[in-house]
């Protein structure tokens, strides 16, 4: 996390996104290419991953892909310079306080999210944008529940 | 595809691979990895992403993300210099001829696509090295099959 300070080079913004990142899809690369834009010209993206036990204690079920292999997919993005796995109960404030983001990019559908990290920063008198990202159109495969829907329907149709 | 040459330059070299990419998991990115490193230093990879209608010809089933979807994936991945959808007829012999590849690398999965190229290569006396990207580990989910097979056991046991 170097960050140059000269007379032509700006400080460079830390953006922080999160998610579970389940069955990569089109919605997850738009959401980061996105969350990157929030942090203006050569902001860095870390991406946090939430453990396969975060997962499972916030929705109920385990995730189809384990932790580290989506960690390293996430990785792999060209938007993304780092991703890292949770913390394994979920602490947003030992996120923020260990990982000092400028801005904290959340998805239309984080809003429990949303206002935990808004309730953070006002309390601690944090200076970090908190950014909402755009839902996408209709038509994209924007959602992990959509995919399970989809394979679920085109499996039974075809066996 | 520009390649210099010059007397501190090597020629850059392209490798093609192609796919359904249907349902992105580790398996793709570490064939993806694995493809362009078998073009040695600063490779050019092109991958090839099958359209909808060839996968439905094939596999006799849709994939679950359209075509503009899983290219756009692809082509976001770190390793990948270009994607490109492929020809609605999945000709190979157009395919080589256009792009012009210096290496085409196939996943242990892809034995009758090796084989076409094989036979492309030896007709047409072309210098095209054809790679066999290794299998995985049985531990990762390296296929959309499995993925297909764990969202059905995930979501009937929990609902």
């Amino acid at each position: 996390m170097a960050q140059r300070q000269g007379r032509y080079r700006l400080r460079r913004k830390t953006v922080l996104a999160s998610g579970a990142f389940d069955l990569l899809h089109y919605g997850h690369l738009a959401f980061l290419q996105e969350a990157k834009k929030a942090g203006g010209k050569n902001a860095k993206l870390i991406v946090l991953v939430a453990r396969d036990k975060t997962v499972e204690a916030r929705k109920g079920k385990r995730p189809v892909v384990p932790e580290d292999q989506r960690r390293a997919l996430i990785e792999a993005l060209k938007p993304v310079d780092e991703a890292i796995l949770g913390f394994e109960d979920m602490n947003y404030e030992a996120v923020i306080t260990k990982l000092k983001p400028d801005v904290i990019a959340v998805g239309y559908d984080q809003l429990d999210i949303k206002r935990s990290v808004e309730e953070i920063v006002r309390r601690k008198g944090l200076k970090i944008k908190v950014y909402e990202a755009k839902k996408f159109s209709a038509d994209e495969i924007d959602s992990s529940s959509k995919i399970k829907k989809r394979v679920i329907e085109l499996e039974s149709g075809n066996t």
